[in-house]
């Protein structure tokens, strides 16, 4: 049982990474308004964020940039005409994903770049090429994390070996990413056991990145790090792929350290937020998502189902049970 | 960390209570349908659920019985009505609050009623009057269970207190009830140990009743159950009072017993909750409701809020802060 002390301090460590546009792109096709990017930009400042994700570096071979808005690129001069010089305490980060960016060009050096934080995106097996991605970042002068998606299918094994592996590099944290919502609390507890392990053995952090299928999100983030994971995702209205991510606005109100301060997010949900459902932007927590949690997959079929505006769910619930023979 | 061995079994104690229509029915101040009342019995034996509250039995004295439907009275002849000789192993049960209903006259004995459960709803403060309650309903032949309300609000040496009144009478369970949505799962861990240790003092078992508001009911409650708790409150589509309640169909996902079997819970919904939504009866997690769960406040100001359809959150948000003063 976790310490009341400890409940009713915090610890500084603690890192909160807005991760809205990013996860959240990926159900508008990252086609956010300067406006909306720009309040959300005061909104974190205001509330004390500390990360900022604005999107990804996509490779623009592998993605049309006539099919997406340009956070899926998220060029150093876009992100600038937001943020400026962001002469200010938080950190922009994007992510860049193993086998889907141009790496090499499209990640300039740290000096000419508003970006502070590239966060590699990776399943346990393209780890070798997850580690190139980390070093060119690094010797880029970048802060660098690893994301570990789809953690619920990893074996302890495969993902222990990962650690040892991700350790001997300059990365500053592992991520624990529970992409398909599949985690009760319990399993993210010994995940984070396995992830502290190897992280205090090479002095890194641990991250946690929950998805809500099952509404645990929120509930997996506190319990991860209640068991000492020091980063941690959220999203303004749980906005992110599927059934969403943990709400900032649940997150900030749990924190307990006083430079947080949910106000801020409320304030943004109410101008924007309710406007982007009005305008059929669809995410959030709803039975087919808690179906492909329960059966730990990836969310696609659910994502269809939501998309192709289907109620259906008791035969969406028999076409995965018997997918799944 | 719980033992993994816990997690892959199941301990065959665990009763699951579908809370739907009591909890559901202070939504549409319970005018449900036969149609759905009957389908709900035949998806919670389908299901495997252990226990259908039915609703409330409330004085007509006090409420007047035009302005509500039957299941604030659950009469016993309107129980029959859908459940016949109910020759099944789904026991019915009925909240009966302190102050708020005649049970003298109301309960009749048990022998002449399809009811197998009374569950007492009592503040802190109105022990006393609970326990004499308790001991009408044992007398007549019933299981009953005290359910406190408010528990967030509680201090620890107050409900030890009233744990050791309870413990001296007959009832057969202790009721852990988050009302007003505002406990964290670690502070869930501690309300369980304070409750389990009166429970075996006594030889009684304890239940949870958790609500919404943060996105926490199902996790407090598998937090609950992992603890050692074994009465497990649910709802339907977390269908409850502002921001509803521990999902029935994420509890029996969560669940390892075999009998339990979530298909039905998915065919009900789609069958007669998205009508009910559509139909204009609001539940469920909003940002309202957070911020009364986070202030540990009824949740009757975000109620209010949610009837008059506004969306003005912010303006909320200071209306609460401003009256907390």
């Amino acid at each position: 049982m976790k310490e009341i002390a400890k409940l009713m301090d915090y610890r500084s460590d603690v890192r909160v990474v807005d991760a809205t546009m990013r996860d959240g792109g990926l159900v508008n096709d990252f086609y956010f308004k300067d406006e909306f990017v720009k309040d959300l930009y005061l909104a974190n400042l205001r509330a004390g964020v500390d990360y900022m994700e604005f999107g990804y570096k996509a490779s623009t071979e592998l993605f049309d940039v006539n099919k997406y808005g340009k956070w899926k690129f998220c060029k150093d001069e876009d992100i600038r005409a937001i943020v400026g010089e962001n002469a200010t305490d938080l950190k922009i980060a994007v992510m860049a994903d193993v086998g889907r960016c141009n790496y090499k060009e499209d990640i300039r050096p740290r000096e000419e770049s508003p970006i502070d934080l590239i966060r590699v995106a990776t399943y346990l097996h393209t780890i070798p090429a997850a580690i190139e991605m980390i070093e060119d970042a690094v010797n880029k002068g970048y802060e660098t994390t690893c994301n570990i998606m789809a953690i619920s299918n990893g074996r302890e094994g495969d993902i222990q070996a990962a650690l040892e592996l991700l350790g001997q590099t300059p990365v500053n944290g592992f991520y624990i990413v529970d992409s398909y919502g599949a985690l009760y609390p319990e399993q993210v507890a010994r995940t984070v056991d396995m992830f502290l392990n190897a992280a205090e053995k090479y002095g890194k952090k641990v991250g946690i990145h929950a998805h809500n299928n099952q509404q645990l999100a929120f509930a997996n983030t506190i319990e991860a790090v209640g068991d000492g994971v020091d980063w941690l995702d959220a999203t303004y209205d749980t906005m992110g792929r599927g059934a969403g991510n943990c709400a900032m606005e649940l997150l900030l109100g749990f924190l307990k350290n006083p430079k947080y301060n949910v106000y801020p997010v409320v304030q943004f949900i109410e101008k924007h937020m309710t406007k982007l459902k009005e305008e059929g932007i669809m995410w959030g927590y709803d039975l087919q998502y808690l179906m492909t949690g329960l059966l730990n997959q990836h969310p696609r079929t659910a994502i269809s189902f939501t998309k192709e505006h289907r109620s259906d769910y008791t035969e969406f619930y028999k076409e995965l049970v018997v997918q799944d023979e």
